[in-house]
């Protein structure tokens, strides 16, 4: 994920993808059904709309909670038509987050492309974002039994968000806030994918709540790679706008295991860069100082050892649950991946 | 609705309550009930969500919406839990579009109370927007056959809010394209409200679709009233931001046909001083010349006059699909209520 002060090591274009094509080979039927769904989904909108959903579309990333769904499927038996409208609602949530995200963050560039909200005004990215939730809940009443979960977990998201908006400048933020933020916002949603996915495919209750668990635990470690990610990435690498959450006044992991292992002077002076940042008045020698204590203090890697300790409880759910085979296999090298770096 | 050039003519708040608790007097209990059941969603929420829902609160307006689930219900049998929960719904996806509505307008004022993103900012109004949609969608899965319908509805009024944002600055924008927009951004709310009421209470396909023509029509006439007010009404009386069309370069309807009944010099003078009030260069005697031109045009009897059209289709759809009596009467007062003035 991260390699000490020098910035991430990012693995190039290319390796990324020959490891994806790997990763996703026992899905590459559904993964395409997914593509298919979604095309047609959008295809038949207003031609305003529409363009704005085809720009969305240069966006696509690596649908991690769509091949999610089918992998923690064919755990345990085959995937059908139902996974495929799970995973397409699974990834219309997520971007419907991600379009309100950026307009949040103020982020300009997502995957090398210009964001909804900079290239057509907030008013578009705001009623984009809704009219993509919309369409996912519509899809979700096709699914027996899906929709209320589906609804639940996006009202669960969207409070995470919340509450990481009225924490925003709160520099005290706890460890233990954090995680409860990373939590909502991000890791249920993989593990409802996870969970939906099992079940559709026979899982009994015990193994659905082990997929589920596997679930939040690697959108757990995500999240903190990608947090991560934001402070010490290289944006020409990552594909994406970063340091936005110093600017925004987000505490994120390695903020908050760094202000507890400083005092004294050099606490206070963290604070004032802290505060000058969200501000508006960072600098590269702030960053370089930022980096440099990372390093003094080992942040970076006590962060890895977080997430690898999570990915470990990820397996472990799924090595109870379900019995040796490709999907799982695959599942686990996800889990790995994830926090080898930002997918 | 108004009065000529002067303004608009508005009965006193006293007035005004005491002609709804009439027109809601057959479903008092009921809407004790909506009122209890949205209390209980929002009172278990986080604490910092639970203040912006508070704030909200302050909002309520006549949840016409509402009334429509419980009078359309009435008109065939009685009403039940499944009634509350869908006037629960529709009301909270109103309320999700006001949210975001008043951000995309900038409009500071609602109900004489500061709108949510102007006093807790941007990020919290499109968030607090997305939880509340997201909570609609949980409670409508808990009424059989009725889930699917009000996603539909959801996104259907997004994308009609997405064509007039699109349209904005447009200032050929055709009556025809000006219907087609708030039919879906907001007849078609009016018109589910009524269909799920008539079919929760045992109407048959034919009565149900006669009470959804009868909501969809007073949905278009409550939406022609309300752009003439944004244009002729007082903020102090109407008791939101007015004017905000103006400056959005909102072609509304007064617009429309005093642009295709002016030509020469004066249609040239008319479109310079849209242009300048979609520039924010907008001042009283701008103001004063619109309304100058819309008693010399009659244009205020002439949208009076499409506004009454509707409503006569509304009722004779009613009359065909419900027996007299009490619910029915209230509707059709209802009806005749939207067009008079701003509910």
């Amino acid at each position: 994920m991260i390699a000490g002060s020098g910035g991430a090591v990012e693995d190039s274009p290319i390796e990324k993808s020959l490891a994806l094509t790997r990763l996703y080979q026992p899905i590459v039927e559904q993964m395409k059904a997914l593509r298919d769904h979604l095309h047609d989904e959008f295809a038949s909108s207003e031609p305003f709309v529409n363009e704005l959903l085809e720009h969305l579309a240069k966006f696509r990333g690596k649908q991690i909670r769509p091949a999610c769904v089918f992998l923690a499927g064919k755990c345990f038996g085959e995937t059908h038509s139902d996974h495929i409208r799970c995973a397409a609602v699974v990834e219309l949530i997520h971007t419907a987050t991600l379009v309100h995200d950026d307009l949040l963050d103020q982020a300009d560039i997502r995957r090398r492309v210009d964001t909804v909200h900079s290239r057509y005004g907030d008013r578009a990215a705001i009623l984009l974002g809704d009219i993509i939730y919309a369409r996912g809940f519509v899809i979700s009443t096709e699914v027996e039994g899906a929709a209320r979960q589906l609804a639940e977990c996006t009202r669960e998201i969207c409070i995470g968000e919340m509450l990481q908006v009225g924490s925003a400048g709160d520099l005290d933020l706890s460890e233990e806030q954090y995680f409860q933020i990373i939590h909502r916002k991000t890791a249920i949603l993989y593990g409802l994918s996870c969970r939906l996915g099992a079940t559709l495919s026979g899982a009994s209750d015990e193994q659905a709540d082990a997929l589920e668990r596997f679930g939040i635990l690697l959108g757990t470690a995500f999240q903190i790679a990608d947090d991560a990610l934001d402070l010490v990435g290289d944006q020409e690498q990552v594909g994406k706008s970063l340091g936005t959450d110093l600017v925004n006044g987000k505490m994120t992991l390695p903020l908050i295991l760094l202000r507890d292992r400083l005092d004294g002077e050099r606490r206070e002076s963290l604070m004032q860069l802290l505060e000058a940042a969200a501000a508006g008045q960072s600098d590269h020698a702030a960053h370089a100082k930022l980096l440099k204590w990372f390093e003094q203090e080992g942040i970076l890697e006590r962060v890895q050892q977080r997430a690898s300790e999570l990915i470990d409880g990820a397996l472990e759910a799924l090595r109870d649950a379900s019995g040796p085979g490709p999907a799982r296999e695959r599942l686990e090298e996800l889990a790995r991946f994830v926090v080898r770096r930002e997918l």
